[in-house]
């Protein structure tokens, strides 16, 4: 194989070695081996300054994080045939943990596959490429997914937030079947409804899976109120569990038609009521209105995008979770996420602490979620463990 | 009512008002109410610097924590009929998450009770008190104990560690009606066997509950190692899941005799081994024979006691989890826990990454998890949330 060279600095191997995936532009040797010299998406040969291989690495000349190792093999370059064992490997677990096919197969770096994520729905399959270097393996991507599975349709929604930065236009197309206004999924035993192309991301939100799965069993008979619902991920499962009802609340009216046929096919739509708006605004006329509600389940959008967003992004996952405490009943239950990976886990548990005091109640956190298995966390990148969720009953003070 | 006022200094009542219920002995305005004017467990009226009521505590004047919140009203003072109440308020958190009577009915701070533990298994009680103004008010728990349930038996395990501290001395005692030498439990629809007398604590630990669960998912016709098993709650349930093979390892013959039986009543008898040892010798000499497992279960006793313990703690740690790693077949899962409040998540992330890489293999968490509904966590104290568990794949790398 002759792949050029990309030398780093002395040092910079270390990270690598304790299993990380990303190279930054300032370790690079630009002296020995310039950056603009690669294309964005070449693959090269890493070094350390020794001279020593420690593994292939796609790279993009154009970016903070310029290189993205692949593998530690020499021998086994980013092509079809890598591809191919990288999704069986990451299918086995799947397939070890889930009973429906209906998952993320591929979670980026956390499956040696960094740049590109591929949820599957039975055999629908949406496919998202975020870095340059696996964009310049993409017929292969498809190629390996024919290759692994009889798909019915391949989607590429392409039009990730990344994609800019990485030099790529942003586009949706569909290279392969027919893609469903609404594709069928299941998810904790609830069948349900995801619009791949219209959606948000790849249409669908696996990360939750758990979450909901333990929500399911504090909501028989209970009146449940969805926060930023999207097409009802919680609000359909907890109806499906048995709700009284389910009210999701979200600013997009196309994601509440889809929350209405997701209540529909579970045979829950008299249960069911959407309100559009905007969820602050909306949980102000709630509580005007003395409305309470026996689980409130509050997973909205990343308050926190950048570092920089941390302070304000808080103060807004303090005002909506001291809204959402104040719509629950005396012994009521807030489910409290954040998909934030600058929010972490402590802040949350300090937000729901100090909100539940200043309304004069007492927090008690009962159960906490993560995302399911189906979005491994790789254990030398933080930025994979992302998503938190508390169980929380607010207590009377006394 | 009459209770002698326990003044602090300025300032000190801020962590109060946020949830917390600890006062330290530096906290305290010992000129103005001497905390050696009081006696062991008394019940005080705590007051800021200007004088402003924040509840009722009990106290102890020889110890670094000298006061325990014990309500914020000051109607309501620590006995028999707030006992009830808070019991049942426990009781309906616990009722509302598990199907079988058997869990940790108390769990001191978080359930408002700080100083006391009740594990419960059916109708059998057990009670551990650790601070003298618990123990002041035993009387009283066991009345309320009988005003809530119909308990056959109330076994007191006074012997924990903290008493000695309080100034109280440590003994058991049945207070009502016998305890069998083992007595059933449910966890996870596995009916299983506990030591109340002669075990650990309080005989059982509960607090595993949902990682033992999660684990059960894993094992069907798998090879299963569970390190320092004691009474086999790990290796048992393994067994009646189907797992292949159970072998426990533990330092106390007495555990493993008691772990037999858990495996014996799951017809599983012939499935299951007791190494007797320790557990690190026993994992040398199973490496060196080459012996191989799919699921290596690590939970470890808390490495780590105090503080000044971390750094030692944190190698036992990374010690055992290379030892259980060289254990795993190719794919093998790993179940690495830890109970070590003073062992952040991060750091046992940290010592799963770097021992796999050590070993030249991929880790892959897929699964986190936590002490369960029975053990709430208290938002403002953050020794209430002690317990992790990581479900990790170990990958060949490549």
């Amino acid at each position: 194989m002759s792949l050029p060279i990309l030398k780093l600095n002395s040092g910079a191997e270390r990270r690598l070695r304790g299993g990380h995936l990303w190279i930054y532009s300032n370790e690079v040797d630009n002296s020995a081996t310039p950056l603009k010299g690669f294309e964005p998406g070449q693959q090269v040969v890493v070094e350390t300054d020794k001279g020593k291989p420690l593994g292939i690495a796609y790279v993009n000349p154009n970016t903070l994080i310029c290189g993205r190792m692949v593998s530690r093999d020499l021998k086994y370059k980013l092509d079809r045939s890598l591809l191919i064992h990288r999704i069986k490997v990451a299918l086995s677990l799947r397939e070890a943990c889930f009973s429906d096919d209906c998952y993320r197969l591929v979670f980026g770096d956390s499956d040696a596959l960094p740049g590109l994520v591929i949820d599957r729905f039975y055999d629908v399959f949406v496919v998202q490429v975020s870095t340059a270097g696996m964009e310049a393996v993409l017929d292969e991507v498809v190629d390996a997914l024919n290759k692994v599975f009889t798909p019915k349709a391949i989607l590429l929604r392409n039009d990730g937030k990344m994609r800019d930065m990485e030099g790529l236009e942003t586009y949706t197309e569909i290279v392969q079947g027919d893609i469903p206004e609404l594709c069928p999924l299941m998810e904790n035993t609830v069948p349900l409804l995801a619009p791949l192309q219209k959606g948000q991301k790849t249409g669908w939100f696996y990360d939750h899976r758990n979450n909901r799965a333990q929500m399911q069993k504090h909501v028989e008979g209970k009146r449940v109120l969805d926060l930023f619902s999207y097409v009802g991920g919680w609000g359909a499962q907890a109806l499906a569990a048995g709700a009284s009802q389910a009210i999701c609340v979200d600013a997009s009216h196309f994601a509440l038609e889809v929350a209405a046929e997701n209540a529909r096919i579970n045979n829950a739509e008299d249960r069911f009521e959407g309100f559009h708006g905007d969820a602050f605004d909306i949980c102000k006329s709630l509580i005007a209105d003395k409305e309470k509600f026996d689980v409130v389940v509050l997973d909205p959008p990343a308050f926190i995008q950048k570092k920089k967003d941390v302070r304000n992004g808080e103060r807004a996952y303090s005002r909506m979770n001291n809204f959402a405490m104040r719509l629950l009943k005396k012994d009521g239950i807030l489910v409290s996420a954040s998909c934030s990976m600058h929010l972490q886990r402590e802040r949350l548990v300090d937000i729901i602490r100090s909100n539940s005091r200043e309304l004069d109640r007492n927090a008690q956190i009962f159960d906490q979620g993560h995302q399911g298995a189906d979005h491994p966390v790789h254990p030398a990148i933080p930025e994979t463990d992302y998503l938190k969720s508390f169980f929380v009953r607010v207590l009377p003070s006394a």
